[in-house]
């Protein structure tokens, strides 16, 4: 029998992965990894070189089609897979990352005319620069009893469609009159894959504020916004929202030349990385949280009912699972933290001793920090540091130490960023239990949980609930070619349904992390303390951490 | 005419130094450092190698003796001056550092039966394990409307000799027992170099509680605390207390034979570190704060009236310069902070750009952090890495830094911990003029104030007055020479008094720092919401540092 293959492209904040899997059994035969080029731009504009403001993340569209180029003649070598054997493409992107479109649907940002402007390019989910547009929308939104405000957990985050896309017309109104569209880069690699305009209803629901059947927000609201903002919706956001699992379109004669793949090859509606990965893990049924942990944590669960309430940072029909209720909660750093800490924070003599011992800087943390016992280390952290995605929806907040001592070890700060993280994710379980839901269990993916077994044992110890793990460290691409597969259909050999995929594909690990009563118990008591402080400082109650950004940003100006 | 000379010793934290003074023009002739060869212990014992508990800082007395036997011989060398060109001797210690001897005035920790015992050894200033008898003897000595604690800021410190003393007591009663004298480490030095048992009234005054009219605290008092500690002050404490200024005795012939200095030659009663610094900064009246800022920081002022109020760790009368009320409060880590966030804290890179420009990492941290206004980094911290001296006196509390962000970089959180500790400062200002004082300006001096021009000028803009620097690296040394100056007295070409000595020894720089107005604007915001997170975290709102610490002990018994 011939083998059937699909493959998912997965792309990340700093890069793209392309994963071919053997459909018949889940097997990963092949991945490549394409580093996006341009990175992430925060600091300065590529061409003039001119600064970026505070709070700024864009990137170059080209990197994406880099991506395209490079990583699927890639995994077709290696595995010396012909082409008639792939069926289908699916692919998984950050989200909001969006962009400004011309007429041909060519980014404004690769025209000469508008390459010196910054918003001519594509904001990437964390350019974390449209809080005030956010809180305007939100504001006005309350105001006028929005009822997809609810959907939302009260509050539209300055990450999304509505407010990247008000900051545009804001700042730059004659590029936002320019734009004939605004994207998804998700979407957009599809249109580039298929020569069609599909929007997903992952991305349209979750990060613009699209329902199933009220659509977008109204006319009305956006012109309440903006008299110029009216026409958001009819122009820069037209285009069919097709529902997760169905073909987007066949694959275009030149992207076939591109890539070695057949013309036609099914290519999926996009799906946002975290979604993606929820079946990937073989979760199909309400009950299950999905921790997509990376840079940062996308938090994911099915219900059967539709509710409303705190640190649920969308909730769409259909947006994960067809049949069910799909609902995101995230928290807007969680690796980044860590990152930041080893790359601005660890000193010489821990890459030292690392080195000594033939360990990596976060292996080595990780090893020390594995000595201490939960509340050993006299510190507590609010894991901020990219500020609240749930469950207070506020990008001005910011992170904060206590219990600092000069006999503070690295390795002592390190678990204590390990453990706020931990906290960040509970706090989020709780908000989802008072509105309702059950969390039964815990699914942990990402890159993240494959090389942190502290980090698991800690989440396990803080949550109190047992944690299972992803089989594979590319979770969303594997999620991604599942729906690759799937949009294929029956007659080509894939499936009829994403559930039909995850039986044949999905797997985790046996090994599971269960949590130790006796951390359990201390964490109880050092999650009251988060909690105390993450209201004290999150609510109002002492508004510090946004007047200490105030001051920031004017001191700048 | 023959020059006549004198000498300052100044034990510290990490080293002790002699210095050799002119006394016609206070010219600053030769000075030497002696390391102590063992240091701080305070994360194991030496000899058995036993693990010290949380919040240990130990000493050994011998590295006292061998700063005597190197660093004044090297003085008088170095300086090519005879014998009998020196007329006096002061030295100046850090406190309260204290010991427990036997009856022949040897330390027990030098004894072989006793060495093993960690209670045995010196118990530096910053030993912060006394906390419980600290909070005990508050507790006790309020109940019983005890007169001294109003002259103590209501509280007694876990770091002086009535807590020491009570920590003996409570974990090892039968070294208590055997102990024939607790003394400071201060007059320990002078009873060896002279022969004689004398206590100074700085030392026991600021220290050990003892008053110029009312002696030390009352037998009751301290039977109310143990009924065997009742006899604490006749039998540990003994020996006379003499004023500074006055003559301890002279050199004994062992002494005289060990420094290369004449027999009889005049030893001035000890003075505590900071206090020296008063005089030698020129400050012999009221209205001048002196800030002598090391690893620690001491404020001292001088007033006519006695107040009392919190912020005072202490009044004593003709504590610091006779005629006047001395008070005195503290921050317990400051120096010691930046020295923490270099070892601990400070990337590889930043060492790196520090060599590529022939700076020292501090330098490089200073220069970078003078790129920000005040303001800009979005940070704040509040200053407790070592507990609380002034205005809570509560050792339990910890260190906190907000505002953290991905983009937050090294020099950003340097220039942080600089504003910290000067938001400290302000504070203790701000309790002394709450309490009637008059704080005009301010004298820096000790080692930071020389070496860091953005430090000096942040206090300024902080605390929006006018400061000088000491014109000496050595102040301690220095005011403890002109100490042994004045125990030399006129008739040996010496002084009638420290006032006297003042006007012919001692200088501050030309060169002052002055509040700039933009800055002092921006920091009264900043400060505002240090005081408020400081009463929040530190009056009890919230005892969430109390309680991180608490857990930290429980998690390693």
């Amino acid at each position: 029998m011939k083998r059937v293959y699909t493959i998912g492209v997965d792309f990340g904040t700093e890069s793209g992965r392309a994963l071919l899997v053997d459909i018949t059994n889940g097997q990963e035969v092949a991945t490549h990894v394409t580093p996006y080029p341009h990175g992430v731009m925060d600091e300065v504009l590529i061409h003039s070189g001119s600064k970026l403001e505070q709070d700024w993340a864009l990137q170059h569209p080209g990197d994406y089609l880099e991506v395209i180029r490079q990583s699927i003649p890639s995994v077709l070598a290696e595995a010396n897979v012909s082409p008639d054997q792939v069926i289908g493409i699916g692919i998984d992107f950050t989200a909001c990352t969006m962009m400004p479109l011309d007429a041909g649907g060519t980014p404004l940002c690769m025209l000469d005319e508008w390459r010196d402007h910054p918003h001519s390019w594509v904001k990437l989910w964390k350019h974390h620069a449209a809080q005030d547009e956010a809180s305007l929308i939100n504001e006005t939104a309350k105001r006028r009893g929005e009822t997809f405000l609810a959907r939302y957990g009260g509050k539209l985050s300055s990450e999304w469609m509505l407010a990247k896309s008000l900051q545009i017309l804001n700042e730059a109104p004659e590029l936002y009159e320019q734009a004939v569209l605004f994207m998804e880069a998700a979407d957009w690699v599809v249109m580039q894959l298929t020569g069609q305009l599909a929007r997903s209803s992952c991305t349209a629901g979750y990060k613009a504020n699209w329902h199933k059947r009220e659509g977008y927000p109204s006319r009305q609201f956006l012109q309440s916004l903006d008299p110029r903002f009216g026409d958001l919706v009819e122009k820069k956001l037209r285009g069919p929202v097709k529902p997760l699992g169905s073909k987007a379109g066949g694959l275009t004669e030149s992207m076939a030349a591109l890539t070695g793949l057949l013309p036609g090859t099914a290519v999926a509606v996009a799906n946002i990385d975290a979604h993606a990965m929820v079946p990937a893990v073989s979760v199909v049924t309400p009950g299950k949280l999905v921790l997509a942990m990376g840079t940062s944590t996308c938090h994911l669960i099915l219900s059967d009912k539709e509710v409303t309430g705190e640190g649920i940072c969308g909730v769409v029909e259909d947006g994960i699972i067809p049949g069910y209720y799909g609902y995101e909660a995230g928290q807007s750093a969680v690796g980044d933290i860590f990152a930041w800490y080893v790359d601005e924070a660890v000193p010489e003599y821990v890459r030292h001793k690392a080195a000594e011992e033939r360990l990596g800087i976060h292996e080595w943390l990780e090893k020390e920090a594995a000595q201490y016992a939960p509340g050993q280390t006299g510190l507590l952290a609010i894991d901020w540091w990219n500020g609240s995605r749930s469950v207070l929806m506020d990008a001005d907040l910011s992170g904060v130490i206590l219990g600092l001592t000069l006999q503070t070890k690295p390795a002592e700060i390190y678990r204590t960023l390990l453990e706020a993280t931990a906290f960040g994710t509970r706090a989020i379980i709780d908000a989802f239990t008072e509105s309702g839901m059950d969390v039964q269990e815990l699914y942990a993916c990402g890159g993240l949980p494959q090389r942190n077994r502290l980090l698991m044992q800690i989440y396990a110890d803080v949550t109190g609930k047992e944690i299972k793990v992803a089989d594979t460290v590319q979770t969303a691409a594997f999620g991604a070619a599942m729906f690759g597969a799937v949009a294929a259909g029956k007659e080509q050999g894939g499936f009829g349904s994403i559930v039909e995929a995850a039986e044949a594909m999905a797997r985790v690990r046996e090994e599971t992390f269960k949590p130790i009563e006796a951390n359990v118990r201390i964490y109880d008591r050092l999650y009251k303390e988060y909690k105390g402080l993450h209201d004290y400082l999150g609510r109002g109650e002492n508004g510090v951490l946004k007047r200490l950004k105030a001051l920031k940003s004017g001191g700048r100006q």
